[in-house]
């Protein structure tokens, strides 16, 4: 066979080369960096995914190489051969991992060359991010994004190995599967053969993860793609990818253990950082109390007081008539920011706004330990002085109050937490604290269809000691049901999943979902539990944003190779795009005339 | 945290004991198989996905456990703790596994009760595929299906590892992608944000791997779903999987080392087979000589020889005429089948006449040699010496002829080859025989649309030596493509791509793509080949096909976890479904009125 490389092999990557090398006859096949004429000599620096190593042609050592050099463009891609040298003394690099060595090139190919690329690849390059998707196959040749996959490429190899060492077993289950109602919007796919039928896209394979639980695999993995036809937020894609995994004979505990042993394993060997373990675990109503949210940013305190009890009398209306009319008081003590401006003030106030509070009373505590504020005067001394003792409040603390339907007082003020966490600096990025939350409520009331709605979903399985509940007082039982919860981000959630019919069956009808309803929609759930379904429950981690996270991304387009734009459009292939009339006769479907 | 196994924790599986656990208190959870009353004892055979074990419950020594043993029926999911035992002797069972050993059972709880399964989980239960498939959680419960499961996962780890291991990197691709014309029908998906406008799944991530070479991501793969919207055969699915790779800066042999090496890897850890390397490689052109097709099973040999030269003027018009038309006459000696019937002789040419051949021309070699055949006479005694020289024929042996264009000829007579292989008892099950064939044509005539296609796809590379051919005579160029085949399957198929953009516009060109359409559809690639692409090429196995190899099945659907049928519908989730029109709306399409 007769080849364009013919007996030229690549040796080496270029940013492999290190002092130990010196000497080698190597071969180098890369992308040029930059090209630089200096006295007579030529410098290239050759780039490939490991790194960039300089390359050295000398006229009167080499002429044909250096000759061939001498037209080369950046971003040409080129093999040499040559030998590694240590750079002459004074000449060596620190800041480069190759900075010890460079190449005496001896022989020189061009084997493509390139027309000037529409942006500099550098990290920092100030260009417009549709311009870099539109040509990301440029964009993806920065070190960054380079770096990005292929620690994406370790994170899945590492959570492969762990949970194949842990008995989990990869299981594929369907792309073309069938429209569930509840949840999300489903991406479909008409059938051809099936004319007037669609298939749907996964939401994700919840489903088929419980059947084979069923089917006794016992314990089930996927790095999985799934879909969502939701309107994009900015760390939002249409499809995602998640670490799915389900198991039987298991409770709680032993999903928690097992997952958050995964998780350490993944930031031991990508950030080297050793996770205490076990991670500590505190329920929702304890989270909602102490943060306000149920995802709390763990780093730091400024946790909320609930103080109805104190103000529940006082003279400050707000407050009283707050708790009257059922609702709550909760304050926050900002350490050491009696110093906040009227301008931060009203920065706070109009923040707190967007989550419904209809304002912010706050309290400066003075060196003498009095208060500095409009509403002091409405309160007693001894009402003062209880406030000051559940906020331990100290000079120069500023307290910051919410009185509100419990929902608005405790988002208001949790959201307004994490707020003066990043401003005050409490936030850092490199410290990493995991929370699970566990024990959600298993049912809401929606006021606008008047039904109960599942929290996490209809297969979650109540708390053994809350089933009794079903029957009375459905609104109060809990649920087995459990999120990781990471710097204020959830990252993975969970569910150990009713395996009796019967308990099935009420949350359905607690759900204003007739039997006939859930025959036509979870039919072969059902069925399935009433053939031997083991206790079993499983969890799911998002990818993209663990990604995010051990990259330290703002974007999560920054970890995704051909992600989408928030207009779900790939600039790069143009998709979605225009199809023949003839496919979709072949489909059965029309495209409707424009209503909008 | 109460739950509901308590302190119960799953110790061992069922499958897992042997004689070396005879004392250890263990703690079983699984299936009951099967349920025997044994002078007063109960006998219960417990399985998981690793296998059974046999329970032993004495009323006498443990009455609790005994009494709820007796209410336990087929599939109940059962939880036990007791102490392996020895069995009695004389109730060893040396085919099973577990069969030196039992369980006495101490505790036994019921953890789900099961109903009576429409069938018995049973290797060869005999139930039609429709029910298996509508009640698949409980058809998985089969130790084939599970094993065969299990088998997918093992070889999808040793290809990762492998791949890993070869510097690979892991990256995803795109589902929601654009809608490329060319190749097989694609699945459509309307999008809602973008009226009109529609996303494709992919048949392939073709161009996305090999924009990630442009890119500099080096070598990729991927173990990814892929979706093909056509008319299913036995063995296909509407969405399958595939192992996909692209490498840079590598020619063909290297390609084909490396990925012949992670087949090996892949039978060795699996079945224990060490398969001799380098596999063999032979050229399109002769495979289409020496069987008549270019996936030829290499088991056995029943060569085809030609014979034009020989009997281009013979007195048998049939083969005289064939050869002046510019077609050919080919024989295939099917050693010692002289004793054939007259009925097998009338089956070999309905089968050959599948193919387009007219008939089928035979000789038996009778013990003295001579010719026994109705076509003998039109023979010079010359001509049937030349006919047996290159037959190499023997007393015994049945001489089949083809007279035909060179596609008729070729195709009857190499599906004959293979007929014959079967027939006799040459292709054994066993017997893994692999080839990669090389140097395919690159491109064909079609006919119809008068215009040259790609036999692999469009961004193939010509030969270097028949670069040149392009201009002048394009359909005999070959192609720098590679097809590995086991016993007569492709399992694989790839090729080194185009990398220069001048090579892939003539490609076009010749393929009757006008610059506009090529621009529109593939306009990004061919950016991309502008801006430093370095050579590149890539190979993709089927996955599906491959467990079907390992496993031994004669189904596509006995190694997939939920399977479509050949009416691209899943009996267990009743997709694709109906939807509700709302959704249609919000899609900006609407049903086609019924045509059909």
């Amino acid at each position: 066979m007769i080849d364009i490389l013919g007996d030229w092999k690549k040796s080496h990557f270029c940013g492999d080369l290190r002092a130990a090398d010196i000497g080698k006859e190597v071969c180098l096949m890369g992308w040029v960096q930059r090209r630089r004429d200096h006295g007579g000599l030529i410098f290239i620096d050759l780039r490939d995914r490991q790194g960039i190593a300089q390359l050295a042609l000398d006229p009167d050592r080499d002429p044909e190489a250096h000759a061939k050099a001498e037209k080369v463009r950046s971003e040409y891609v080129v093999a040499v051969r040559g030998i590694v040298s240590a750079r002459p003394e004074g000449t060596v690099n620190p800041k480069m991992a190759t900075g010890e060595v460079e190449v005496e090139v001896k022989e020189l190919r061009v084997l493509n060359s390139s027309e000037t690329p529409p942006f500099m690849i550098e990290d920092h390059a100030d260009v417009a991010e549709n311009i870099r998707l539109k040509h990301r196959y440029i964009d993806l040749r920065r070190p960054g994004l380079q770096s990005n996959l292929m620690l994406r490429h370790k994170v899945a190899q590492i959570v492969r190995t762990y949970l194949n060492d842990n008995g989990f077993i990869e299981i594929e289950t369907p792309v073309l599967t069938k429209s569930t109602p509840e949840g999300a919007r489903d991406y479909l796919v008409p059938s051809r053969v099936n004319p007037g039928m669609f298939y749907a896209l996964p939401q994700s394979p919840q489903l088929f993860k419980q059947l084979l639980m069923v089917s006794g695999f016992d314990r089930y993995y996927q790095i999985v793609k799934c879909f969502r036809d939701e309107d994009l937020r900015a760390d939002r894609q249409p499809e995602f990818t998640q670490i799915d995994c389900e198991l039987s004979f298991v409770d709680r505990q032993d999903i928690m253990t097992i997952m958050e042993g995964m998780i350490a394993r993944v930031f031991r060997d990508t950030l080297g950082i050793e996770l205490p373990l076990p991670m500590p675990r505190i329920t929702y109503t304890e989270a909602m109390a102490r943060f306000g949210v149920d995802n709390p940013d763990m780093r730091f305190g400024l946790e909320l007081v609930e103080i109805s009890n104190i103000v529940k009398d006082c003279g400050f209306k707000v407050f009283a008539e707050a708790v009257k009319k059922g609702g709550i008081v909760k304050l926050l003590n900002a350490r050491e920011c009696a110093s906040f401006s009227r301008k931060e003030l009203d920065d706070l106030t109009e923040f707190v706004k967007i989550y419904g509070a209809k304002g912010l009373a706050y309290v400066k505590v003075q060196e003498d330990g009095s208060w500095q504020s409009p509403i002091t005067k409405f309160f007693t001394d001894k009402e003062i002085a209880l406030i000051d003792e559940a906020a331990d409040a100290k000079p120069g603390d500023l307290l910051l109050f919410a009185a509100d339907t419990c929902k608005v007082a405790n988002e208001s003020l949790g959201r307004l937490r994490g707020l003066l966490g990043q401003k005050l600096g409490l936030a850092r990025k490199d410290d990493f604290r995991f929370v699970w939350v566990t024990d959600f409520p298993l049912l809401e009331w929606d006021g606008e269809t008047r039904r109960h709605v599942a929290v996490h979903h209809p297969f979650t399985a109540p708390l053994d000691e809350d089933v009794a509940l079903l029957d009375g007082d459905p609104g109060s039982a809990r649920a087995k049901a459990y999120d990781l919860v990471l710097n204020g981000s959830e990252i993975g959630g969970g569910s150990i999943r009713i395996h009796n019919r019967e308990i099935q069956n009420k949350m359905f009808s607690l759900m204003g979902i007739t039997a006939e309803e859930a025959e036509e929609k979870f039919g072969f759930l059902l069925n399935a539990l009433s053939y031997g379904a083991p206790p079993h429950g499983g969890i799911a981690f998002g990818l993209d944003r663990l990604m995010m996270i051990l990259t330290g991304s703002e974007s999560i387009r920054d970890v995704i190779a051909f992600p989408k734009t928030q207009k779900a459009t790939c600039l790069l292939s143009e998709a979605p795009g225009a199809v023949d009339d003839k496919q979709l006769r072949e489909l059965s479907i029309r495209r409707a005339a424009r209503t909008n």
